[in-house]
């Protein structure tokens, strides 16, 4: 396995709302995305940059250890004062105290993208069993020799298990991907007099602009289980801190609002490599990541399957590193 | 015509939700109607009383206010210190400071109330043009002959515009109904583990329980034309007013959100009674209490039309007193 960069942002810092490329040096996320499909993503995608917005006292302090960090990663980052900050993006509140500008970062229509990955891959052949739930892994031995569905087995190679936090509940899953749901409520909004051009950011929400004029506002972090509701409190908290950010936003019409359910792992790392069961795969625990880290998941699952080699090193990722950890929680029981 | 009380209580006081039920005295609001129809509204009826919250410093002054308030009106309402008011209402924030207590109000579901009526009317004979907008008064010489509907006539005797805010839209009611609306935004909520009795009030919300287990938080007022769109500034500010009076609701499901608009006229009073024209009765303008003037209201036109005499005085609430006003405003204007 040939040993590069990491290429997973450290989770602190790759929040929510599948909006943060990867800068030069790493493997560019959407770009490895080839679409073959007629529902082209692109034209939701937008690379207008992100404008991270800063309300503290302290800002000199919170501005170089931000512009430090993606510096570090290779990213550019640029520090703005409250004017130019809201000569580049108006709607800001005006009591902002600074900004960083990183011009790389783009942002993609989620639903978008993932009608357009369905549709190359059936375009290129994959079989889609539509609201066929995987029931269990389909075991032989110390072999995967695919997915038991509803009604039906389906018989494969290699099975990859991708369902997010679902993935857990597929029998024989659990010990290699122990992941959580992690609730992320989240509202759009419309506001025709509003001007937005870049993804905002606030230590409290993030607003994101889509090419439809809706602004797309998340997201809060929940653990309350396979539950997608949206509750008075969520929503709430991601209004407030929107208007806050934006204060234009009070009069935006909300058009739609809804709960997804991220899959969260034990320390908050992807589970992404091999099994020891052949030909299981696990690529899941990307928690609130999950769109940004698919195209260098998916190029590394298809290193694996056809070089049975990756491009990066992956094994603090491995499905296995919770095995261990069980084994020795139970060495260390009381006798 | 018989002088009685004022039927109506000051705007001021009649505040949303329709569950302010009129006490000893009074005309009695919801016994009034007479319900033939299967969907019998009482089902939904709540008479369980009302909760006032104070959580300002001042709530001494505050109280004996509200309660002088009431019993002047010949309502009950008793002070209650913040120890019993959470006795009475364990769903209210701890820092409530004091409470007033009014036993005899009452609350109704407004759609099952609405349906019950309109199936009650039916069973009585009633002819429903349902989804024919009533587009014009059908004038021949001064006397009202009945409705221009969209393709056809409807000849009445005596017509009643009750339209809401909507009569200011139908040709030839401006003059006596100029009335603007006013949007009212409001939430459903769910909280299952939450206890709540009564309908309970702060300064900026309140909050109604249903029998179903729906809980009502509402409402604001805005003046934005004939928009039913609910907003992120109008959301905000109840989902935040809602929990800080019942902070549990924090967890409470979202069920759903919509705006009303409220039949405002120029001086926020009622607009009841005939016009200089034959035939023609008005019956809005009721701006935040519709529902809960719906007997009264429904009493006086039935008098009038059968008696021609009512048993309160409603000069005040002519439709007649907005063109005085509008040729006094002629004349004092500049030559």
């Amino acid at each position: 396995m040939g040993q590069r960069r990491n290429p997973f942002p450290s989770t602190g810092e790759s929040r929510d709302g599948g909006h943060r490329a990867a800068g030069e040096g790493q493997p560019r996320t959407l770009s490895g995305i080839r679409c073959t499909g007629r529902g082209d993503f692109r034209k939701d995608l937008r690379p207008k940059g992100t404008l991270e917005a800063l309300f503290s006292r302290d800002t000199k302090a919170e501005l170089s250890t931000i512009i430090a960090l993606h510096h570090g990663l290779g990213l550019r980052a640029e520090p703005l004062g409250a004017e130019d900050a809201r000569q580049f993006e108006p709607a800001l509140n005006e009591e902002v105290a600074a900004a960083v500008l990183r011009p790389d970062e783009a942002s993609v229509d989620n639903r978008a993208l993932t009608a357009a990955i369905l549709e190359a891959a059936q375009r290129s052949g994959a079989e889609v069993f539509s609201g066929n739930g995987a029931k269990a892994m389909w075991r032989e031995k110390n072999r995967c020799a695919g997915l038991v569905l509803e009604n039906e087995r389906v018989a494969a190679q290699w099975t990859i298990i991708a369902a997010g936090c679902f993935s857990v509940t597929i029998e024989g899953i659990a010990p290699y991907a122990p992941v959580r749901p992690a609730k992320g409520q989240m509202a759009a909004l419309r506001a025709d007099h509003l001007k937005m051009e870049r993804v905002l950011w606030s230590e409290k929400v993030y607003l994101v602009p889509r090419n439809d004029g809706r602004i797309v506002a998340g997201a809060t972090v929940e653990y309350a289980g396979f539950d997608k509701r949206t509750t008075a409190g969520g929503m709430e908290k991601i209004l407030s801190a929107a208007i806050e950010l934006a204060p234009g936003l009070a009069e935006a019409r909300i058009e739609e609002m809804w709960a997804g359910l991220r899959p969260d792992s034990p320390d908050h790392l992807p589970i992404l490599g091999p099994t020891d069961i052949d030909g299981l795969l696990i690529a899941t625990g990307h928690f609130r990541s999950g769109i940004l880290l698919t195209p260098v998941t998916a190029r590394l699952v298809r290193e694996w399957i056809i070089e049975q080699r990756v491009s990066v090193d992956w094994d603090r990722f491995s499905p296995l590193r919770f095995q261990t950890e069980k084994t020795d929680a139970t060495n260390t029981m009381p006798a």
